[in-house]
């Protein structure tokens, strides 16, 4: 099969797309017939040597897919050969083939496209698993997505309203602010003009004080790290959860216990990716009993900014870290042949 | 009535006992003679100026008590004229009388006397909210609790163990350490001779390689802060929560949050004082529906270092200070006449 490999890490030209054995066929798992792949910012940092891939996987980029299943495992109960699917990946979705875990497989609800379907595995799990499973957001509560224009920021704004919660979030420009509030963000905040911090309080003040609590988020969704740590604790209300999933911002920080004590605030950071097998499919099983429902009917929409053929990997992952594109970027895997 | 005053904050001397006016009775409070008072660190930080009570609290110290209903204010129900109780306060306890919220009120077990009830309040109180409620410690988890022969730490080890949680508590002498160990401790690590980091993923690596998980504690419940972060990070296991209750050890402190990211683990601090009239009260809720019935039928036992008349309360607070107490310091206040 084709794929695309890594022989020397580096920039965007180390993504070089080669012949590459069709993976095993591991028990409770079945190999998908990719038709598209999700570019995320993970990949862009294993391509340049900082992300190895977890121990046992491949090292084929690729976190997110969208395919029809070609063969079973054994043990494998609940799928049949012909079935379209969305997956969650460890690894090895830029690939014309890739053995997916039976538990982290989503099936394709029938209003989307093969290609629409891959934009939203990643999204969805990463959202749900942080700003819901583990901070617990409630209706009624205000989340802060930092990068509302990312596939990340898309997923949260759209999940945030159905979920009954509030959502402001961070942009660069005037255009991505334009389409978060298209979108349903409550509120939008430049960070080029803006203090984040000011905003967000006086965005939430009287929601906050009808509840008797300070100015402030009640859960932060940051792909931003060290930088914003002292800023994104300011701009939590009390009880209010940092969820850190991103580092672009360094790793090293300044922490003010006191300020997380007086008004008992928590900083958790995770990765979607170095999750043991059994807590990606708990995931994936929340996802598809509370978020793909919303897919199916149409409430939750994949944004999706372009889609470029597999041998463009190189460029598609130079748009994500451009910083210019609107939701998420995809690969065509299928025409690859 | 006889309260302790702090007319100059400082030194043990700094406690005064004065005649002080009755508190007044708010509507959904009681006010409650008070039989014995519980020592706090928390008091010693107010009586050297470094903690302010919060706004519109007494500025008489005492966070917990135990004694008898005499007046019920407007709107409560559920109390009666009489009846002996332990209370959670936001100030107040070193008095002969104190108001009380009738929500952090709980009736004081047959089994116990009213002086050994004033020993559970504070400590129960703080365990449950932050190792349960909030770090949801599940059974079979391993909890690190620093300073094992606290009024917190003999908590602790009661609390998680009647929960069926497993526990390693810290502590700085052999005499410590037995008694921990006497106490129900699955573990006990001496901080002057051992690297608590280093022990505590020895004692747990079995466990946590069953579970699938790196070695280390899933839950740490911490009154160091600053001193103790980096360790005690590491001290965690996969998915582990850091509980931050003091800061002993100092404010601020750098933190790697990709050593967060990559084990998915959380750092939150917390004061049971500032917490706002309606959580407390769903706290207490929550010790005398899930706690209260294990002190009822002597699984939880108040584990009493001594008491000392009300106006020795500077020498009482010295004897926290000095680190050698194991268990509470309590102060007779109905003797003070």
């Amino acid at each position: 099969m084709f794929a695309i490999t890594i022989p020397n890490p580096g920039g965007p030209a180390a993504l070089v797309l080669d012949e590459a054995p069709v993976p095993d066929l591991a028990p409770g798992s079945v190999l998908v017939k990719v038709h598209t792949a999700g570019v995320n910012r993970a990949d862009i940092l294993q391509r340049q040597g900082h992300y190895d891939p977890p121990e046992g996987a491949t090292r084929i980029p690729g976190l997110e897919v969208s395919g029809t299943i070609i063969e079973l495992g054994a043990e494998v109960t609940d799928w049949e050969v012909g079935q379209h699917v969305a997956a969650l990946l460890t690894g090895g979705g830029y690939a014309e083939i890739v053995d997916v875990p039976a538990g982290q497989l989503l099936p394709v609800p029938e209003n989307l496209t093969l290609q629409e379907a891959a934009a939203l595995p990643e999204a969805l799990c990463t959202v749900h698993s942080n700003v819901f499973a583990a901070a617990r957001l409630l209706p009624g509560e205000w989340l802060l997505a930092h990068g509302g224009g990312s596939g990340i920021g898309t997923a949260a704004i759209q999940l945030a309203r159905a979920l009954g919660a509030k959502v402001a979030v961070t942009v660069g420009s005037q255009r991505k602010a334009d389409f978060c509030t298209e979108l349903g963000a409550d509120a939008v905040i430049n960070y080029r003009e803006e203090d984040f911090v000011e905003r967000i309080r006086a965005i939430t003040a009287a929601d906050q004080e009808a509840a008797g609590a300070r100015p402030g988020a009640d859960v932060i969704l940051d792909l931003i790290g060290a930088k914003y740590l002292e800023r994104n604790i300011k701009a939590l209300s009390d009880d209010g959860r940092l969820m850190i999933i991103g580092l672009q911002g360094g790793v090293k920080a300044e922490i003010n216990l006191n300020a997380l004590m007086r008004a008992r605030k928590s900083v958790m950071g995770t990765t979607l990716r170095a999750r043991p097998g059994r807590q990606k499919a708990a995931i994936v099983e929340q996802v598809r009993r509370d978020v793909w429902p919303l897919v199916a009917d149409g409430t939750i929409k994949p944004i999706i900014h372009s889609v470029l053929p597999l041998a463009d990997a190189g460029e598609a992952q130079q748009l994500l870290e451009n910083g210019d594109s609107i939701g998420k970027v995809l690969l065509d895997v299928e025409g690859v042949r």
